[in-house]
C-alpha cells in the first residue's frame, strides 16, 4: 500500500480489514510502498515519513500484528530497486504500454506525453515487490490484476531463460475478494482528495458530524417521505456495519417509518462502536512514539534476510552480479 | 566500459590509453557496467564474470593504477540500483525515445517492437553511474553526447525539485577527445563481431599472421605498383604506432619504393614494440589469479563509500529513503 496517510474507511473495508484476517492463515508481507508514490507525484516527497507513520499506525491499530507478518518500508530494503533494475531487462516497453491500469492513470491525470520512465516501468517495480518474497497470492483489486499478469510474465521471463531446471520465482495469483465497495460521503468513490472520507482514526464526534451531513436519497425530503435504501450511501454502511438490524433499516426507510436523522444517528453509533477497539489501540500506540519506527526496524530486517537470499538465487542463475 | 572480454587495439586506443593518460590530472573512477550488457543482451549472463577478468586483466596491463583510480564493477554497488530507480521517476520516457543513439542502436538491432525496458532507460542507469560519485567529467565518444545531456538534465532536475538551496549534484561535461580511429583489419570498424581485430593480448606471431593477410589499397597490386596510403588501413596503424617513419612510409607507398608486405613487416614489429610492456605486465598479472578479483574488491569497497555518502545527501535532499 502507498503511504498516504491516514486511512480512511473505504481503506478499511476495501484491503485493510481483509489483511488482518488473512494473517491467520497465509504467511504475510506488509510493504509500504514509498518508492511507488514517486510514479505519480515525485515532488512533495517531504511528507512521506510522517504518512509512513499514520498509516502504520492505521495498520497496527486495526490488528496487523507485526510479529506474525512483517511491516517494512520498500526503501529500507534496497533490494527491490536492484531486482527492478534486472526485470526491466526482461520486458518491452511496448508490453508496458498495454497495460490497461496505465492507460487508465494517462487519461485521469492528463499526462498523456509526461509519462515518467517509472511510472511506466512501476509494474515492474511491483513484480520485485511480490517476487523477492517468492509471493504466491496477492490480494487486490480488480484494477490490479494486469499487475499480477506482468509479474507472472517476468516471473516466467527469468524462470525460462536463466532457470528452466530449477525455477527461482513462483507465478503469484491475484486474490480477488469482493467487498461492499464503501462510498464517500458524498456517494462517489471515498477518497482524501474529494473530501469525503471517514478516517479510521475519526473520533466519534468527527464521525457523527460527519455522517450528519451525509448525502442521503433525494427523493426523501421529509422525515416520513418513502426512501430507497439501495440508491443511500448510508445503507451501504448498515449493510457493513449493522448487518443485524438491515432488514429492519431497509423496511423502516421504505415505509417511511424510518427518518434519516435516526437512520445517521443509529449508523454512526455502530461505526463508532466497531472501530472503539481500534481507536483504544491508536491510543496506546500514539502514546509511544518508539512503536512504530521500532515495528518498521525490525520488519525491515526480517524482509532483507529474505530478500538477500532470493537475490542470491538470483546471482546463482544469472551467474553473476553478488 | 561493459566487459566484453579482451580489449582490441581500436579499444585501446579510442578509450583505454586515454584513460591511463587521465588518471595523472583527473580523481578517475573506472566502472565494469556489466548491468549494461543486459541491456542488448540479457540471455547470455554466464560469460560476463570472465569477461569482466579479461577486460580488467587489459584495464591493468595498459597502465590502469588501480591505487590511483578504483575499478570496480556496477552490480558490486548496489546504489547504482537505487539512484536509477530515483532517477527514472524524474525523465518522461517521451524524452528517452527521442535520444538518437537509442534509434540508432534500434535500427541497426532491429528491434522496433521489442525495446525493453532496460533499453530505453539505459541512459538514466548511466547518468546514476556518473552522478553517484559526483562525475564532472566523463570521456566519451561522439555517440555519447546525448547521454551526457540526460545525465545533465536529471542532475538540474534533482537539484531544482529536491534541493535547491545547495545542489546535489554536479552538471557533467562530457570530454570529447578525438582519436585516429583505428580500423579493423578489413577497412571496416574493429568490432570483435566482425571478426577483424588485433587483440591488445595477441602474441607477437599473432599479430604478424593478422596482419599479413589485412587488406591494402586494391589498386597496389604488385609490388612496385604506387600505392596511396590514405586508403590504406595499415598506414592508420603507422600514424598511430610509427609516427617518425609516417613521411618515409608514405613517399615509399606513393612512389612504388615500398611493397606492401615490407611495409606490413615494418608495421607490425612497431605494434609489437608499443604492446610489448603492456604483454609483459599481463603475463604477471596472469600468474596470479588473485589479482583481478583483489582490485575489484578494493574499488568496490572505496566506490561504496562514495556511493553511500552520496545516496544519504540523496535522502536528505528527498526527505525519505535511507
Amino acid at each position: 500500500m502507498r503511504p498516504t496517510g491516514r486511512l480512511h474507511l473505504g481503506n478499511y473495508v476495501g484491503a485493510l480489514e481483509n489483511w488482518v484476517r488473512l494473517q491467520d492463515s497465509y504467511e504475510n508481507y506488509h510493504l509500504v510502498a514509498d518508492w511507488h508514490t514517486l510514479t505519480t507525484d515525485y515532488e512533495h516527497t517531504r511528507q512521506i515519513p510522517e504518512n509512513v507513520f499514520e498509516m502504520v499506525t492505521d495498520w497496527l491499530a486495526a490488528g496487523i500484528d507485526p510479529e506474525k507478518s512483517p511491516i517494512f518500508v520498500q526503501s529500507a530494503v534496497k533490494q527491490h530497486a536492484e531486482l527492478y533494475l534486472i526485470f526491466n531487462m526482461l520486458i518491452s516497453t511496448s508490453r508496458l504500454e498495454r497495460n490497461p491500469t496505465l492507460k487508465d492513470q494517462v487519461r485521469d491525470l492528463e499526462i498523456e506525453d509526461n509519462v515518467s520512465a517509472g511510472h511506466l516501468t512501476y509494474p515492474v517495480l511491483q513484480a520485485a515487490d511480490i517476487l523477492l518474497y517468492k509471493g504466491e497470492v496477492v490480494p487486490v483489486g480488480e484494477d490490479q490484476l494486469p499487475h499480477i499478469e506482468i509479474t507472472r510474465e517476468l516471473a516466467r521471463r527469468f524462470n525460462n531463460v536463466y532457470s528452466p531446471a530449477s525455477p527461482v520465482f513462483p507465478e503469484p495469483d491475484g486474490l480477488l475478494t469482493k467487498f461492499p465497495r464503501l462510498p464517500g460521503l458524498d456517494g462517489k468513490r471515498m477518497s482524501k482528495s474529494l473530501g469525503n472520507t471517514i478516517l479510521l482514526s475519526d473520533s466519534a464526534d468527527e464521525i457523527k458530524g460527519k455522517m450528519r451531513k451525509a448525502v442521503t436519497d433525494p427523493q426523501k425530503v421529509r422525515r416520513n417521505d418513502p426512501g430507497r435504501p439501495d440508491v443511500c450511501l448510508i445503507f451501504s454502511y448498515h449493510q457493513k456495519f449493522n448487518e443485524s438490524e438491515v432488514s429492519e433499516i431497509r423496511s423502516g426507510c421504505e415505509s417511511g417509518a424510518l427518518g434519516c436523522v435516526d437512520c445517521k444517528v443509529r449508523c454512526s453509533d455502530r461505526v463508532i462502536s466497531h472501530l472503539a477497539p481500534i481507536h483504544e489501540k491508536r491510543a496506546q500506540i500514539e502514546k509511544d512514539h518508539t512503536i512504530v519506527p521500532a515495528v518498521l526496524a525490525e520488519g525491515a530486517k526480517r524482509a532483507r534476510v529474505i530478500a538477500e537470499q532470493t537475490m542470491s538465487e538470483v546471482h546463482q542463475a544469472m551467474g553473476f552480479g553478488a
